[in-house]
């Protein structure tokens, strides 16, 4: 096969073939096609798009370009998250307390932060000494002693996946419904788990900007995991405003550890008892959503998802006095607060910028390499639909340099949006799982 | 400026400034900006296309971006001739003879062949020890004395050209009117001629494969001459089938040198004429076409025409010998021929597989660092439209190794199209300037 001629098929909007399709990623992970022919191909997916077929094969052959995770050992069906990513999405830090308190043995592989969209992995290092390298043995052994554990990505796993991601980082070809498609349900796929529930954000916060697109990168996971005999359920939720009211790693963790004991944000909370009605009714432990989610409900206030955290934060190396009072953990030294520039009610709080105000303040990372600040953050007061004073305060921010305040500061005031026409609650949840018919 | 956000926005369909043009070709040429992201870029240039102010930008930077040819020793008006390459195209060594013998100094910068395409450069070099490395004195030197030179483009002209060009060349890039308009132009602006005649080829054996594009491509190109004071002047040629009857470096030479003697055949002497017509009127040494025409004919029919490419083949380190008497030109040691599978008339004869026979035959390259056999070709006994009996000889293979020829059967018996309906004879020429309104 020769790689021009694939090239110039897919520009000239011609179908390539799964053996095609398999050459060239096989080909590029092997260093045998160089980074500018697999680029020039990648934007040639990027604008004429790909077909199911070659959606399916792209994912099938990364799927299988290294190692697939064999949880065959931890007994029962295991349900795996995942989540497009977005400002403020601490979800995983109780979701997998809550889905193994009630029977479903969770295996998660979680991801960093890049760019304005945090992740689980640095979140989860908030709490002293944690690891979030636990090896293959020691990842399934605490799902069977435990029934969870939430570790990064090996490097073994979807090498396919890790490498041609990393080149469309570098050459504007993130943003591609069968791309985004392949490279989530690769990994998913590879991770070992029988039933994948996915969390596709849609808003200026997320990838995908529009519902519409939202649900055509739902629809195409869906359909990639039925390939791959593993049942997907999607939900579709809102990035315009960040979720919940704390952004930044430690602030973070702290709501979430404060959802297990019953408090926290009510849009958290409800996409936090969704997720796990899901998952615990995906994992056989409840005959219907209804009674999983009543499940859920219990696990939190009879307090044995609190105790779950507990475990899996001092079996993986940390101490579970900092889930018991997270007071403990490391908060930044100076604290500002933002008040509203006038009165009315808020409109909307853009998440992107939310999320770009904590890169500034040191949370965030600009590049791969980047070491970021775990306890700088903001708490927002008000959110979306709520009224204002002139003066009043809007948001905390916690930081640690007076010049990064400044540039976060910026971020932040084009971030909130303030009118005079009451806008409503923003509603988290757009599209549930039931409602993809 | 940052790459991945240029590119983006290209993908995005949004439209980049000047100074970003020149940021990324700038950056490019200089080594700043890797292959794979100027990869990305220029896939997302032949699928979204680019505004004329951004063909533009890119021209202009580079033309800039290398040495511009200075011609001024040279008196009067300097005319430049491009074609943009086909099967059988011999032209150049015809035509510069004829309209520098009318007075009008040829400054002409060649290439090599690729692919199914001559170059003059290879043809030129079937004269023993014609010189194709003419430095810029001694090429400046030579138009002075003797009205005309023809050589190779030297590295120091639009290098920034020859990067994305061979990039394009490996990535599936090559086929978009933009990038094919600037690179052109930024060569022949770059070059130094005050006057610029285009050969726009279309057809099966031509890049622009619709009359359509060849006219974008023509128009395209006329206005990038207009925004650099150039005036330029384009025709639309047929490469259906091959130019003349010689297809194959010292075959080719033949043809040239005896059209040049008043004979050989009359597509061939057709298109030279028109384009002599044209030069000779636009270096002002004709008040209209007409009398370009007939000083272009007198050239050929007094000799001087001849006598003129006997100067330049010996000026450039050959001997006027081989005009005088091309039979002793190096040509292949064995000839086959190839005959009519059946009656009819030719309906067409493919020139891309025609060329590619060529290459078959040893006579092209597949890569730039092959050598070439100059001595094979072929030699067409009938055209399009020619009646033709069974069994009767429809072209002369001249080659050297018996399993080139073979593949090169292959290729030649798939060309030709044999049907009952007489087709008409092709017209070479389908668009003259004067037609471009």
């Amino acid at each position: 096969m020769d790689v021009i001629d694939l090239i110039n098929r897919k520009r000239r909007h011609e179908e390539l073939s799964r053996e095609e399709i398999s050459f060239l990623v096989e080909g590029y992970t092997a260093g045998q096609i160089p980074d500018y022919q697999m680029a020039a191909f990648l934007m040639a997916v990027c604008l004429n798009e790909m077909t199911d077929e070659e959606t399916i094969a792209l994912t099938f052959t990364m799927r299988d370009s290294g190692k697939i995770m064999d949880l065959s050992e931890v007994p029962g069906l295991k349900v795996d998250k995942h989540s497009t990513g977005g400002v403020g999405d601490k979800t995983t830090i109780s979701l997998i307390p809550i889905v193994s308190a009630a029977g479903v043995p969770c295996a998660k592989l979680s991801g960093r932060g890049l760019g304005f969209t945090g992740g689980t992995i640095d979140k989860l290092e908030c709490f002293p000494g944690f690891r979030t390298d636990l090896s293959d043995e020691e990842f399934v052994s605490q799902v069977k002693t435990i029934g969870a554990a939430i570790s990064g990505q090996t490097g073994d796993l979807t090498p396919a996946d890790r490498k041609i991601y990393a080149l469309r980082d570098t050459t504007g070809t993130v943003e591609s419904i069968p791309l985004i498609a392949s490279s989530i349900m690769s990994k998913k796929l590879a991770s070992g788990a029988d039933r994948i529930v996915l969390d596709v954000k849609t808003g200026a916060g997320a990838f995908m900007k529009t519902k519409e697109d939202a649900e055509k990168l739902a629809r195409t996971m869906t359909a990639l995991g039925r390939l791959a005999d593993r049942q997907v359920s999607c939900f579709i939720t809102d990035m315009n405003e960040p979720l919940g009211n704390a952004v930044g790693n430690v602030y973070e963790v702290i709501e979430a550890v404060k959802m297990l004991s019953g408090e926290g944000p009510e849009d958290y909370r409800e996409l936090v008892l969704s997720l796990a009605a899901e998952m615990i009714f995906l994992g056989g432990k409840a005959a219907n959503i209804d009674e999983g989610r009543r499940m859920a409900q219990k696990a939190v206030s009879d307090g044995s998802a609190l105790e779950q955290l507990c475990r899996i934060v001092s079996s993986q190396g940390s101490d579970e006095k900092y889930v018991r009072n997270p007071g403990l953990l490391k908060t930044a030294e100076k604290t500002a607060v933002f008040t509203a520039p006038e009165a009315g009610f808020i409109e909307g709080i853009q998440a992107e910028l939310i999320g770009r105000a904590e890169e500034a303040l040191g949370g965030g990372r600009a590049t791969k390499e980047d070491i970021i600040d775990l306890s700088v953050g903001m708490m927002l007061l008000k959110k979306t639909g709520d009224p204002v004073q002139k003066g009043e305060p809007l948001m905390e921010i916690h930081y640690n340099n007076e010049n990064k305040l400044e540039t976060a500061l910026e971020l932040i005031r084009k971030a909130y949006a303030i009118g005079l026409a009451d806008p409503g609650r923003k509603k988290v949840i757009l599209m549930r799982p039931e409602d993809f018919v």
